[in-house]
């Protein structure tokens, strides 16, 4: 076999650092980088870095079949019992981080809302002090000086009160709001948001860099905790699934990059594929602990998250969600006694309605077709909204580490001032004599009707919903048999600052989960709705907040089944479940006519090349070999290669697959494809043979070990070769995967995309229709890059617009 | 291009009527026909058939380019508005459907049972009277001859009581299994069986024929109906998923076969791929009607049916069975007054235990994990027993239509007996004071305390459980806070009894559901053992009987997720939720170390060439083109083809599709692959041309249209060609899929079986690695029976001894 050296150089790429080199992606980059879905780079907790695809395809070189022929029934029991005490490790793991995340929120957020409760309630005294005296001295002593100081004193004294309570409150919401964005901006910038998103997309087969990293778990926990308890609008579900997540991979991989163990069970996971499942299991837990849902759990992982999904997944991960729910139940038999501070049931069921009863006929149904409809809309409008804001703060963003938190900070102060401010407004409504005394009104930091600046025996119930945790601000509003609590201009002041506020406090550089603030702005809308109703519906007004809030989400999110047991499970009430499905269905259907779900607009946002379910119609009018077309021409190596061209393609190209073609005579044939790791490998481990021959398998097995094969092995410019060794040869038919999946040139795009998406891979060949002399064996090599929608309309512009006509825009 | 008549003839195919020229088949046929899990042939209703093959792949030819360019916007809108209109339809006569059986069962086996307790209540009034007068007559008079004619008369009139109950009981059950048997015979011996494994087969792509036509869907209701009526120990859960994908099938091609509506757009749905999608709401749908457990349904389909899964389905599914559970709840609501005769509330929700509380610690892990661990043990022990009955009852149905209705009305008796007489052996239980009077004893149809044989005041446990339908034997056997009502002995009776007409029910030629025997021998061996537990454990016996039925499930059907969603929906209580999963995860567990799943069992007995998930570890050290190798070698159609040699093609061999190959010179190269059904719809149309040319695309489109493509089109034998024509050419080119998918003859078996499965492919081209003079273009093509496990296997047997000793066997 001779090496053709004239033959033209082509390999594609995932990791494209050099974007000039490529047609494709070119037109692209000159668009602004909030949006850079056509590139390999992303935004990765708001920088932009280069990512890379995952490899989920068998490689099935001489190292891999020696690999397998080599693993002892022993050692394939071994492997099954590990991957199912991860699952357990990652349940019980992420149950105990969730408790603990809930300890210190109610705790954090209990203490501080007790310690303004006591500044208002000291105000109050006094103010009633200075009323009494006003109205109970007699005239004519209100005409000394003396006196007059005296009110003024008291009345000073009194506002001090409510503003002291303002100052302590701004005050620990701004040192929280500070601690988390501090750690987000300078420790760990992927955590902040909810990291849903980048979990979507590694199950596509997409690794953001850093994002399972240890120290980023860490600064979600903490931010996590510090943004929930500073009252900021937003929750802890999306980062728990985070947690989950992180916790998994670093369980995974034997621990934290720096510090693994290295002991070789661990190793076995040391597979994208591994990886992927147990990734999955880390999302489904945290998605149970943070609704503690455990089906729904399953569910939202396999409807919105995971792009692959078997049925040994759905057992495994639905393991994971049933330790997580028996470690959160065992935690709250032992706190139910005080033995957590101020934990008591708070932070996991909210919204149990499960000794209401539900009442519905058929007419109304006409009730909730209108709240699936708005919800519908209203989604799709905050999704709009919310990517008009985005795009705004990556601006901000971008200008460094204090325009972030200075951001974060402002968004805090505004908050704060909302939530104390707003209250005063509310006029104070006189308590139901029906209620226990001991309820309302509540001087507390729980309860369902707080006294605030009113005086006894009345409540205010704008204070009810601002003045406490987001979680009780929930289960407040969704509170049955309350008829009249609420006043319509409450509620409406109360929506419009969580519209406000859900738009403007995602973007910040702290962790923030989206389930909550959609929740918030739904519940009020559901309730308002519930209230305009009046008589006329039988629904309680409380489940209309509950339906308010699913169809906000569904609108939103556009999930259905999984958003449908959480709401099952979390309401604890079957009976709602066929009015929860049909809002659930309307509301997605609405809202699907108008634009794609949230995540998916954050993922485009971000850049991440995530590949969609289906191909486009006009996929199918576009075949792979004219994709190929317009990629550069094609760089091969041979299959023995000379040292000094294996350096040289590494470092001048980005590429991670290289096809590897062997020449007979005048005919070369595609020997299979090699990837950029394994030639680092091959480098860095210097098999370098001093003449031109094909090696034995025991050369190859002597010198790797299957174990080195599934790793990744760092960068060419760590790799030091001299000059004398460029002169070397490689024999590289022993590393290359002789059986990379190749479709024909004449496919079209559609079909490949349904391959390529189907069997999870990183590299597609593009072999020739017709062979003879003169015919590359190998047309180009696809990657995920190349397939997706938006890249391959800019250079097939004329695409877009027959699909356009065809849409009738 | 040339007509190269000298290629030896290779094709591979699907509907292998020919089995003698596959040598890959062959040594499998000299086995029994009971185990015919290796060829075309499947046991049909107990009648072996030959079976087809779906097709799910895009098929690229130049009328399906058209065919796409052609639509317009309007026509895309109104295929998805009549894919969301058939899903609505399908849930909607599913419901509609399910409560007429619900309906005429609880009414027919009402009035039924109300007849026999009459009797026996007669019965028992002249029991008494005979007791009454020998006890008080004095001696004296009993020695008159009149007197001792009366008493004996009296005694005599008393057992003719019991005795005419037991006839008539006996009688109506007999007529109910005739009527149910005779129409499956003789009308359709598809309708036999659950159906879930056919439906799981077609999903995977395997056609079952006469499976969801008009007459198989009106057997299976009536059918049903009879044998649930006859107090059978079957379900009607199965049929019901079932008749769900009969009516969706039907739906999706308009009609019944024979009357088809042609619409045109009921003709969008004339595919193999859209006709997946509708049979998978049909069975969720199905599912749904039978627990009314609307998630619990999607997620059967999704978990235990369906192969290929995507959002859109979940999303279209859970449409479905929401109008599945509207229409259930309207009928309820209707029903609840009494309008439906015997109806009330029955059928429907089985084991509501919403109200009761559940309380559980960490000690009762304990009690529950035996539960799951025993649980799986009698599953699995389940499956190998009713396999080695089903063999046997295959070889009893072989013998003819008369021996199938003979075994069914002798199980039918048998049955009779066993409800009736057993109960003679209980002793009588007096009534619990506690207990209200009107429900201890019951003489009525339904009721917790059955009065049958005993004195007033007085139950018999065992009547409560056997003299009743097998939904009230469940609800009574469920019944919580009832620790004391039923006797050790009575259960095990019970539970014995149920074991057996468990193993020989089911494979009698009725519709016959696996759910409800299952649950009703787990609720026996629950309640046992929760009796057993005594105090040591807090959980309700009626819970313990729950978590039996779900664990014997799991052991039996291996499904958690779907199982603990249904058993949620069922039992209304989400306390419950851990500790069922536990139980499923376990029972699960500890059956998957026997056997497989029941349903694959039955796949397998039946001889469907299912395609598992997972390809078996040892394929890895077998590649595609070895497999190739011992198939005959490759018969292929030139690109223009005489219709003599077409017609030869056909005749000789029964392969589906086969290879287009065009030569240019020296080289030969593929071009696609035609299926035989579009030969055939050449052959029929007659689109032979005078010479050997190529045609433009105008000439095929003004012959065909896309809806013919879609269709499949008779036999070889229906199609009459002339000698003359038979001179005459075709130009395939146009109807060849030019883009069929490929893999290199190096890969090994696992790896193109996942593409295989995950793309759901019908034929798989295996395309030489070097291509060269002499190098044939295809190297051999598979399809589903070449990648099953099992055939491979009996083509290299040394495969099978290396798994085997690595598996230490």
């Amino acid at each position: 076999m001779e090496k053709d050296s004239e033959q033209m150089a082509e390999t594609t790429n995932q990791q494209e650092r050099d974007m000039e080199s490529n047609s494709l992606h070119q037109p692209l980059l000159k668009r602004n980088l909030t949006a850079l879905s056509s590139s390999p780079l992303a935004l990765v907790g708001a920088k932009v870095s280069y990512i890379e695809s995952l490899d989920y395809e068998i490689n099935e070189n001489d190292l891999f079949k020696h690999d397998w022929r080599s693993r002892s029934q022993a050692q394939v029991l071994q492997y099954i019992f590990l991957k199912w005490l991860l699952a357990f490790l990652v349940g019980l793991l992420t149950g105990l981080i969730a408790t603990l995340i809930n300890l210190a929120v109610e705790n954090i957020a209990g203490y501080k809302l007790l310690a303004v409760v006591q500044y208002i309630d000291n105000k109050r005294w006094r103010f009633r002090a200075w009323a009494l005296t006003v109205h109970v001295m007699p005239p004519v002593m209100m005409r000394t000086r003396k006196y007059r100081a005296w009110i003024l004193s008291l009345t000073v004294r009194g506002l001090n009160g409510y503003m002291m309570g303002f100052l302590y409150m701004t005050g620990v919401n701004f040192i929280l709001t500070l601690i988390a964005t501090v750690l987000c901006v300078f420790f760990a910038p992927t955590a902040a948001g909810p990291g849903i998103p980048e979990i979507k997309a590694y199950l596509n087969g997409v690794d953001t860099p850093n994002m399972y990293g240890a120290t980023t778990m860490f600064v979600k926990i903490v931010g996590s905790i510090g943004a929930v308890a500073a009252g900021l609008d937003l929750g802890k579900e999306g980062p728990l699934v985070h947690i989950g997540a992180c916790i998994a991979s670093l369980l995974g991989q034997g621990g934290p990059d720096d510090y693994r163990i290295k002991w070789r069970w661990i190793r076995y996971f040391n597979n994208d594929r591994d990886r992927r499942d147990i990734i999955t299991c880390g999302a489904s837990s945290g998605v149970c602990a943070a609704f503690r849902s455990p089906v729904g759990g399953v569910l939202f992982a396999l409807e919105e998250v995971a792009t692959w999904w078997r049925s040994a997944l759905l057992w495994r991960t639905f393991f994971s969600t049933a330790v997580v729910v028996v470690v959160l139940r065992a935690f709250m038999e032992y706190c139910k006694d005080g033995a957590c501070g101020l934990f008591g049931q708070g932070g996991l069921i909210m919204f149990d309605v499960g000794g209401v009863p539900v009442r519905y006929h058929v007419a109304d149904l006409i009730p909730v077709t209108v709240i699936g409809i708005i919800g519908g809309v209203l989604g799709s409008l905050y999704n709009y909204l919310l990517h008009k804001v985005l795009r705004l703060y990556n601006l901000i963003n971008a200008k460094g580490k204090l325009a972030k938190i200075s951001l974060s900070l402002a968004v805090s102060l505004f908050t704060s001032a909302c939530l104390y401010g707003l209250p005063f407004l509310a006029s104070c409504t006189p308590c139901d004599p029906s209620v226990v005394d001991s309820e309302c009104p509540s001087t507390g930091r729980m309860g369902n009707f707080k006294q605030f600046n009113c005086p006894k025996g009345h409540y205010n119930d704008l204070a009810t919903l601002l003045l406490t945790t987001n979680d009780d601000a929930v289960r407040n509003i969704f509170s049955t048999n309350t008829p009249s609590e609420y006043r319509v201009f409450s509620l409406v002041i109360f929506f419009i600052l969580y519209c406000i506020l859900g738009l403007f406090t995602f973007g910040i550089a702290v962790p923030s989960g989206l389930f909550l603030p959609i929740i918030l702005m739904g519940s009020a809308y559901g309730r308002l709705l519930g209230m305009a109703m009046g008589s006329y519906a039988s629904i309680d007004q409380g489940l209309y907040a509950v339906l308010g809030a699913a169809s906000l989400m569904a609108g939103s999110m556009r999930m259905t089944v999984s958003l449908c047991v959480i709401f099952l499970e979390l309401t604890n009430n079957l009976l709602l479940l066929p009015i929860t499905m049909l809002v659930l269905l309307i509301s997605k259907s609405v809202g699907d006519c108008f634009n794609p779900s949230i995540y998916e607009i954050i993922l485009e946002l971000k850049g991440l090349p995530f590949l969609e379910a289906h191909p486009e119609p006009w996929m199918r009018n576009i075949t792979v070999g004219e994709l190929a077309d317009v990629k550069p021409p094609v760089v091969t190596l041979s299959g023995i290669e000379t040292v000094g061209r294996i350096v040289d393609v590494l470092r001048n190209t980005t590429h991670n697959g290289f096809a590897v073609v062997d020449s007979v005579g005048q005919v070369s044939e595609v020997h299979g494809l090699v990837l950029r790791a394994h030639l680092l490998l091959v480098l860095k481990k210097k098999w370098f043979l001093q003449e031109r021959r094909r090696t034995e398998e025991w050369e190859v097995r002597e010198k790797f070990t299957w174990v080195d094969v599934a790793e990744r092995w760092g960068t060419i410019e760590e790799v030091a070769v001299t000059k004398e060794e460029m002169e070397m040869y490689v024999d590289l038919h022993p590393l290359t995967n002789t059986t990379p999946y190749t479709v024909v040139e004449t496919m079209s795009v559609a079909k490949a995309l349904v391959q390529f998406r189907q069997v999870g891979l990183r590299h597609m060949l593009v072999l020739p229709k017709y062979h003879g002399h003169g015919v590359p064996p190998v047309v180009g090599i696809l990657t995920r890059q190349d397939l997706r929608a938006h890249n391959i309309l800019s250079a097939f512009p004329h695409l877009e617009k027959s699909h356009a006509s065809k849409k009738g825009r």
